[in-house]
Formats: C-alpha cells, sequence, structure tokens
C-alpha cells in the first residue's frame, strides 16, 4: 500500500488491519482528551496507552506501534517526556504524529514544538490552520503567505514545513487537506457540528496514530485517518441532536463502521 | 445591561452574545471536569482553553475575556499558575470567576482558597454552602452564623465575603442564590438528577465564566450562569433516563435552547 | 454479613447501604478515567472524591470510608501521594483497593505496585490476569505458572499474592474470579463490548471500592463489585449501539437497577 490509491478500499482495508492487529498506540496527550481519544482508538479496534513519566515513557514507546505527541496541556515534566519518547520513536523506527494543539497562542506552545521537531521529526504533523502557520513562521518563515481562515490558507506554510521536516502535514478544517512536499489530497467529509465537540481534533490526531501503526506511508496513514474522522462524524451528527450525542454516536460510528458506508460517502479531490 | 433587569430577555441576549462573539474562556481546573466543562463552553458558543503551566499562564490570560479558577485537584504548581493567572486578570481587568471545590475539606484547600483570593479577589466565587461557609471561616468569620444544608444556610457567610472581596457569590443549591453586598437573588431552577452527574457544579463555574466575558455586571453574569444551568439541567433531565444521558442531553439542550424554552421556564424570586 | 452468604439479595443489600450512607469515597486514579469513575460512584450513590497532593491525601483519606489507587498515569510526585494515603488509611483501618493497571508492561508500573504493596497491603487488589500474574513475579514469582490469556490462567499466582498480602485477589475478565486463600468465587456476568470503552476495569475498582466501603469483609465487596460491573454491563450494552452509548446506559442502568435485574441475571458459580 506504500505507494496505493487511497480510496474507500483502501480505507476500509486499514480499518481491518487495525481490528485485526489490535496496535498499541502510545499517547502522550493533554488532559481534556485523554479519556475521549482511548474512547475513539478502542472503538475502532487500536489498543491505546497514556503515559507520561519520563521513567516509563521510552520502555512504553518501546513496545507500541505509533507514537502520538499533543501538547495541548504542556507542563515542563510533560516536555521532557515528550522529548524522550520521541527520540526513542525515532531510534525505533516508530512513527510518530504530531499534534501542535495552541501552536501560536503561547510562546511556550510555540517553542516547545520548536524545540520538539528540530530533535525528532514526526513522520506526521497534524493540526489545524492557525497552528500549522505558527509552526512555520517557527521556523524562520516569513510572514504573508498565508492567512489562517481555512486549511486552504495554510497550503504554503505546510508545504515548506513537510521539506523541511520530511514528513506530512495534515491540516483539519471545513476541507481537510493532506500534504508531502508537492503532493496534495483534499478531503471534503465532516459536518460544522463536530467544532462543538472538544478534542475532535485530538481525536483525529490519534486516529491517524492507529492507521500509521498499520500503513508504512505516512501521507496514506494521514489521509484514512481524516477520512475516517469526517465519515464517522457525518454519520454521528445526522443520527444526534447536539454535541453531545455526537461524541456518542461519533464513538458508536466507529464502532459499527461499514464498507458501504465508506464507499458512499468519502470525498477525496 | 449593566444595571438591568434580569430575566428570560437578558439571559437570552446573553447567550446570543456568547454564540455571536465566542470569546475565549481560561480555564485552570480540575482533572475530573476539563472535558466536560470544554464540552459545555463549546456547547453554548464559547471557546474553552485549558492551560496550566506556570510558563504561559499569564499570556493565556491576556488573549482571554475571563479566567475560571476551580481548585478541585490542586497540587503546588497548579497554585503558582492560579496566581499569576489571577494577578495578571486583575491588572488587564479581566473577570475572574472563583470555584472553591471542597473548601472546608482539607486545610491545603481552605488555606489555598485564603490565599489566591487575598492576592487577587475574583469577580465571581461560586460554591455550594459549605463551602462558601468554608471561606468565611477562613477569613476569620466567626461560627455560628450559618449551617451547610442549603443555600440558603449560607447567606450571612456570603454577604460577608461579598463585602470583603467585593465580589459576587454565587451559591449552587435547590435554590441558587446570588449575593452582591445586601443584593439577592433566587434561581428556583435545576433537578435533582444533576447531583448525580460529576462537575455539574463546575461546569455552573464555567458557564459564568462565559456569561462574565460578554456581561460586565459580575451579578448579571453568576444570575445567567446558575439560571441556565438550571433550565438547562431540567431539560436534559425530563429526556434522560440516568445521570449518564443527562450529561449527554445536557450539552444537546444548551446548543439547541430556544428563547421560549428559557421564557416559559425561568424561576426567579 | 461478614461471612454471609454472596448472592443476588447480598448484592443488592449493600447496594442500598450504598444509597443511604453515600459513603465518601478517595481515589488516587489516573488522569483517563476521573470523570467516568466518578460518574459511576455518583450514579451508583457514593459520594466520590479526587485529591493527590502530597499535603492533603493524609486528611483527605481520614474522613473518607474506602481508598482507590490506581497506577494507570503514574508520575512520582504521584508515587508519594499513593504512598502517604495507603499508610494512613492502614492506621485508620479504612479499606485500600488496589488497580495495578499496566504492571508488567514497564519497570515503572511493577516496581511500583511492589513498593507501594509491601508497604500497606490493600484490603483488595484487582487487575486483569497479565497485572495480577505480573504482580506475583514482581514478588519473586516462579514463570511458568500461569499463562495470561483469561482470568483463570491467573489462579496460582492469585492464590500467592492473596497469602503473601493478606488480601482479597479480584480478577476481571470473561469470568471473573475472586480469591482470598484457597476460597475463590466466579462471576459470569459482562458483556464483551465492554472492553471498547476505555476505564470501565478502572470503573470495576471504583465501585468495589464503593462496597468496601460498606462492607466489612473484603471478598464479599470484591464479588459485588464485579457482579454488579457485570450485569450493569450486560443491561447497557443489550440497550446500545455500540462502544459510546455503552459508556452512557452504563451510568443510567447503575442508577436505576432494581433487584429484580441482579436476581434475574447474577451468574454466580
Amino acid at each position: 500500500m506504500q505507494n496505493g490509491k487511497i480510496d474507500a478500499i483502501s480505507l476500509y482495508e486499514d480499518i481491518q488491519k487495525i481490528k485485526e492487529q489490535a496496535p498499541l498506540v502510545h499517547n502522550i496527550t493533554n488532559y481534556v482528551v485523554m479519556n475521549s481519544t482511548a474512547n475513539a482508538l478502542f472503538a475502532i479496534g487500536a489498543s491505546p496507552v497514556m503515559a507520561h513519566a519520563i521513567e516509563e515513557v521510552e520502555e512504553m514507546v518501546g513496545i507500541s506501534r505509533a507514537l502520538v505527541i499533543n501538547i495541548g496541556t504542556l507542563s515542563e515534566l510533560w516536555i521532557e517526556a515528550m522529548q524522550l519518547a520521541m527520540k526513542k520513536a525515532k531510534e525505533k523506527n516508530i512513527p510518530i504524529i504530531f499534534d501542535p494543539v495552541g501552536a501560536g497562542a503561547t510562546r511556550l506552545r510555540t517553542d516547545t514544538c520548536h524545540k520538539l521537531l528540530n530533535k525528532a521529526n514526526p513522520s506526521i504533523i497534524r493540526g489545524n490552520a492557525s497552528e500549522i502557520r505558527a509552526l512555520f513562521l517557527a521556523e524562520g518563515g516569513t510572514k504573508g503567505v498565508d492567512s489562517t481562515h481555512s486549511a486552504d490558507d495554510a497550503i504554503e506554510s505546510a508545504k515548506e514545513l513537510s521539506k523541511k521536516f520530511n514528513c506530512v502535514i495534515s491540516i483539519s478544517g471545513k476541507t481537510d487537506i493532506i500534504i508531502e512536499g508537492e503532493k496534495i489530497i483534499r478531503i471534503n467529509n465532516g459536518h460544522r457540528m463536530m467544532t462543538k465537540v472538544t478534542g475532535l481534533g485530538c481525536t483525529a490526531t490519534a486516529l491517524t496514530g492507529a492507521f500509521a501503526a498499520v500503513n508504512s506511508s505516512p501521507f496514506i496513514a494521514a489521509a484514512h485517518g481524516m477520512a475516517l474522522m469526517g465519515i464517522a462524524g457525518e454519520i454521528a451528527a445526522e443520527k444526534s441532536t447536539g454535541p453531545g450525542s455526537l461524541q456518542v454516536q461519533f464513538f458508536d460510528t466507529l464502532y459499527n463502521l461499514k464498507e458501504e458506508d465508506i464507499i458512499k460517502r468519502l470525498k477525496l479531490e
């Protein structure tokens, strides 16, 4: 599948692989979403583990098949743990999926991203347009290239970042955009009510981790992750009366997703 | 609205303002409720952010329109972060909403409240009767004034605290009571099953933060916060078969609340 | 009830006691499950408190009727807090329920269990077969006794641990097994979809804490805890379309459980 086509069939095949292999996905993530991202990973068939102690992260990542780093509620010891885990993951060729939550909002977040990314480049960076843009600026990019209202606004920044860190950039928005160098794919799934549920961006990152555990192409894994988010979010939203039931239905949908749902709904460009 | 009437119209107007302005509400809160309070803030239309690192709280509060401090799962570094954030909020005239979770249960909690409140007085303190009573005693109040079985039992303590800290006291209970000096308003909404969902008190505090972000009167913001909690809780409980579905329906109700629901249900005294 | 029979009547009686007494259950637990275990404790009628600061854990455990220790997201300060709380609980004869989450996965987890258990033996250790097996090995047990595919595979390890620490071992699995020395009881309730919801094992531990608060026999408390989990899980699963709704229905079921549900469903051996 490394150079394969990305379509409903490839997505469904990778979901089946996740269910069969139940890959251990190690998350060093924020307090807000630990429960919901663990539940999303379980629902799709992966095995989540959350562990952040500097005494154990290297050992834990060593038995995992993907490492998800999310800086949503940073503090000093956690940054150190992230660094140790990322270094170990690189040594062991375990894919790293990095979520720069709130990059650009405070110097701590922007600087931490800069520090972490330059010590161990991830396979995939997944963020929204503002975050990707902030990372670009933190790497010495010049202003004025992108605005940050939609994923499309961060394309130039993403291309530069992709080249600098030799990684895939996955930008979430109304349209999700996956970029690797000059290669680009757009995913037009999802539902506006998803923005009213906390941590669905972080969930996208975690699910991308599950796909990276079973597919050696970060580009395909990133596309599959966002496509699954969008499709499951659409189905869940249609069955919901608000963001509370959307979260519940989202887990149920991940658990029950059928190949025909994917075929019927997937909108790639 | 500073000196305006508090009624269904004023509440609905402020909800519309929250939806239009999507104010950033900075929460330094406890681990238990981070997810659910973020979801409540999203559901009503606000933009929650959770951040606690001493390296970033001042910067984060500087871009926020309200600061919610909740001591539910305290530890040393968090206390320091709360202090820094509250000080910065005072400097910038950003309203602080303070939730003294468990004040009176342990010395750490009571002493931390004393320390924090005396360095930077909040706009609103929101707690249950026992917590308000414990704060009063920690400030040198004499025993024997209040019992602590209902919000009414903490009225005298609340009046004293309100005067000492020049702030509004919002006491939750079967009847919610909002106090500012000698001014008092009672809200008779809510449902008994709400006490079986963890963190709905903390959610009340967070939602009060959203109202304080759009209304310069802490008294009105506190009343609106508790009125919204009570009304949404009632509607959610009627659609629920237990506390699990109540939590889900609560988010959906916040998202869908209509002016006529408020008009029909609001019970102020 | 100390030496009483374990059956549907005894379980229902203890549930009624929990509802009447609303015992305070002090949890030092992991970030992932704080919200869901608090909600489970509330739903059954107990009063959960989460507190981990070394400055307050001894005071908090002193006013509690059970202490639940769960090592799911360890770090150094938390280990110290667990140790202080466990020591105080022993002094005050407050039952300790210990959940060795992930024991065997990393040295930090295995070593921490060893350290904590040898300083203050709990009333009940509740884990899955792999965890119980890992604890046995950490205490100098020889390999080759147990495999770890089902609760049955950990019986010999559990018997040895029970004797060494003079405590009850509660092993969760398709069949749950409660062991005290040579005494053994099997519970055949539950539903396979429960493994797709994060933290239901941790919830079992927390609910066991509520039973230990109202029943002086750790063996009966452990059996009641697992029986309640299994029965509520079955009922919830039958009303659910996936793991998201299962979690919601689980809380509702705990809140509404009837004696006849227990009589009809309980499967003990």
